[in-house]
């Protein structure tokens, strides 16, 4: 190892070829550097397809983008259900429904299977020229000596990535290492969830370019329509509840329990999932939650990128596009032409200082929306607060562009459109606090009130 | 006058409903300015609404990046036909065709009716609050006493913009103006053209998506699909020539010489289009030109954007796109927020200045893509170099964009795309020049050759 160069242009190891790894690998193959990705279990594509009709993830801007800079927005778009916004479902089948369009102008949300994503982009960093080590667990890290264990065999590296999602062996790595030592913190979110699938059979009326959400305060259910026509439910409930037992994971585990619940609070599900029952008692109960870690990378050759360095819960749709979006932005400061060990290892440091401030900013906000949709989505106070924000945004469109926007259909960095946010959320509640409900704003104050807030930093 | 204040919001008097007229006037409505259009046609909206089955133009990135900002690109999208690359006729009917992609990963031209387009622009400014006043010719602009005299009344303006095309009034009053007199020069193409329209009962074979060539080196025939399933045809003749005078529109004047051309240069035509001989002989003979106006502006106050400023000839499908694209750079220099009449004036002769090498360079651009579409689309050593390129993009798209692709699918600014382009071309000659026709060049020299021309600036 002590031969390394330090002009010498390094092989990338890339730990685990999920979502962000395959993609990564993709991209740094195509700058021309040359790549191996190790990864734990076989070769998905192996598998049988089946387990791809479940679409679980949502591609939006930041995602599009870096899969874009290697030619793969479009193909990616082509196996996704395009998604314009959230459909309300209230308690009784026979309640009200209400669409709130997500965007303007045409925007949307790419809604995708996982599994045929992740195929998908393994293909294409096979195509590329990436090695791929199937069956090949990471046993064994030490970032001192630069030394990879997996498959039995230990090397050397130039450099590694961790894209190992949330159980990271490269991070604990890191973690352990003596001169380091970075923190990792694990927030569990108080909530699990389970999938359930509705039958394409069963979905009329249901409509498949918006997403749906049953919200209930301390719980939840939520519907995105599969390729096939066909629905994945998940819903969301605390493991446990003192106020409300039969809502949590805890108090709901007998056939008369489940039952009970959704003929209280999903009454519309039982007659579309005829086996509701048996589909809540055996599909697995997983857990979400948000890690925070104080360091990202170690000597500048060892780092984690996406899920095994910023878990965060699903509520804003962007835990694939924070992980993607962190393959530009590397990139961006890399460089688009290979360069030399040294360079990596001055920028990986620069790399965490700014990436992180974003990271941490959209974990937030993935909280923040939890709350939202569990429980504003069905408050006729935040209608009302969507309904004058839409009037802005239709009014004075280079003027204000909502924060959901910003996240899901812009590049603006994660942490700037949390700031904008917050002043988007004052200007709101005073413009809305002077409009009589129902009635459209005064378009003088609407102007002065954004003249205002600009000064104080709200364009993007 | 004397009495605007420096700091008084101006307000703002558009000369011209065209496309880039009413385009502005609804920005700068949405932003917040008063606005007031004088438009020397009658209402267009008004017309049959037949005016508007010819698709005539190409809206690519630059355009719907400023529809976007007025939340008005989708439904521009909605109006137009998508065009994914160009299908190269041979003259005879049996003979090959070829085709060649625009772009990748989903990239298109959109095809798009001017008068359809017009209408509904002139419609959204309406929405926005623009004042427009048709049949209203500009009769005389006082351009020192910011006076406009307009349908028989004479009214001061703060700041007054030309966006009255090609033959701009508002252009001659500039080059009127005793302290700037800026020189405009005209620069006829030796080329005229004539529409001719292909039916949808006849169009059966030919691809609605791509844009049709029949390229015969000092002439040629294009046919763009209309969201009917029609076509229109334009065809580009040299208004006199020695060489060939029956491909020229003064050696093509009677019944016979117009049969004679067609069965000789455009065989697959008179089956298509049965009355092509009179449709030639009755339809207009349009010009095309550059126009190069040394000045844009005067005093800060009066201006000229678009066509009026900087007409250009229509073979990279980017007049209107720079057009709009003039108005994107306007606000980006002016802001989001209404700004006073001083920093109007600080800022008309900043923007002049930054903009005009970007219209100067895509002026030559739209010339050298003539010569490119009329003769070489048809070249094999053309087409070994696209297949080279193509390669490239393939293999290296972080490093490697096509200036088509710059030019139609970015908004890098133009004359930095013609730079690139530049280097782009020497790299590609000596590449396909070490690559036997037909085999994949080599990947090694083709890493060697980006990196040498990246330091010389190929990056984007």
């Amino acid at each position: 190892m002590s031969s390394r160069a330090p002009s010498q242009i390094p092989k990338i190891t890339i730990a685990g070829a999920g979502l962000v790894g395959s993609l990564l690998a993709c991209v740094l193959r195509r700058i021309g550097y040359a790549v191996t990705v190790f990864e734990k279990r076989a070769d998905p594509r192996a598998q049988v397809a089946q387990a791809g009709r479940s679409i679980n993830l949502i591609l939006t801007s930041r995602g599009l983008h870096a899969l874009s800079q290697v030619g793969l927005s479009q193909a990616a778009k082509d196996l996704s259900v395009a998604v314009y916004g959230r459909e309300i479902h209230s308690k009784s089948p026979s309640g009200s429904v209400q669409y709130q369009p997500y965007g303007r102008d045409g925007e949307c949300n790419f809604a995708i299977s996982r599994a045929e994503l992740n195929c998908f982009l393994i293909d294409q960093a096979e195509k590329a020229g990436a090695i791929l080590r199937f069956n090949s667990e990471i046993e064994k890290v030490e970032v001192q000596d630069r030394k990879l264990s997996a498959g039995g065999a230990t090397e050397p590296y130039d450099i590694l990535i961790g894209t190992d999602g949330v159980n990271s062996a490269v991070r604990k790595a890191i973690c352990e290492t003596p001169s380091d030592s970075p923190i990792a913190q694990m927030d569990w979110l108080e909530a699990d969830y389970k999938e359930l699938l509705l039958p394409s059979t069963n979905a009329s009326g249901l409509r498949t370019d918006a997403l749906h959400i049953w919200p209930h305060g301390t719980h939840m259910l939520m519907a995105l329509a599969n390729r096939d026509g066909s629905f994945t439910l998940t819903l969301y409930l605390p493991r446990e509840s003192q106020q409300d037992p039969l809502a949590s994971f805890s108090g709901c585990k007998t056939e008369s329990q489940v039952r009970e619940l959704f003929e209280r609070d999903f009454s519309d599900i039982p007659s579309r999932v005829p086996d509701y029952v048996s589909q809540f008692l055996n599909h697995p109960q997983g857990r979400l939650g948000t890690l925070r870690l104080s360091s990202w990378q170690s000597h500048g050759h060892t780092m984690v990128l996406g899920d095994a360095a910023h878990a965060i819960v699903p509520f804003f749709g962007q835990g694939m596009n924070c992980g993607f979006e962190d393959v530009t932005e590397l990139i961006n400061l890399l460089g688009k032409t290979p360069v030399g060990l040294q360079r990596w290892q001055e920028l990986l440091p620069t790399y965490e200082k700014q990436r992180k401030p974003n990271a941490d900013a959209i974990a937030d906000m993935a909280l923040e929306n939890y709350v939202e949709m569990r429980d504003h989505v069905g408050d006729p106070a935040f209608h009302e607060t969507k309904r004058i924000e839409a009037w802005l945004e239709d009014k004075l469109p280079l003027r204000y562009k909502s924060r959901y926007r910003l996240i899901t259909y812009s590049l603006v960095p994660y942490r700037r459109a949390q700031e904008i946010g917050r002043l988007q959320r004052e200007l709101l509640q005073r413009l809305t606090s002077s409009t009589p409900r129902g009635t459209m704003p005064d378009y003088s104050l609407a102007e002065q009130l954004l003249s205002e807030f600009e000064s104080k930093g709200l364009h993007a």
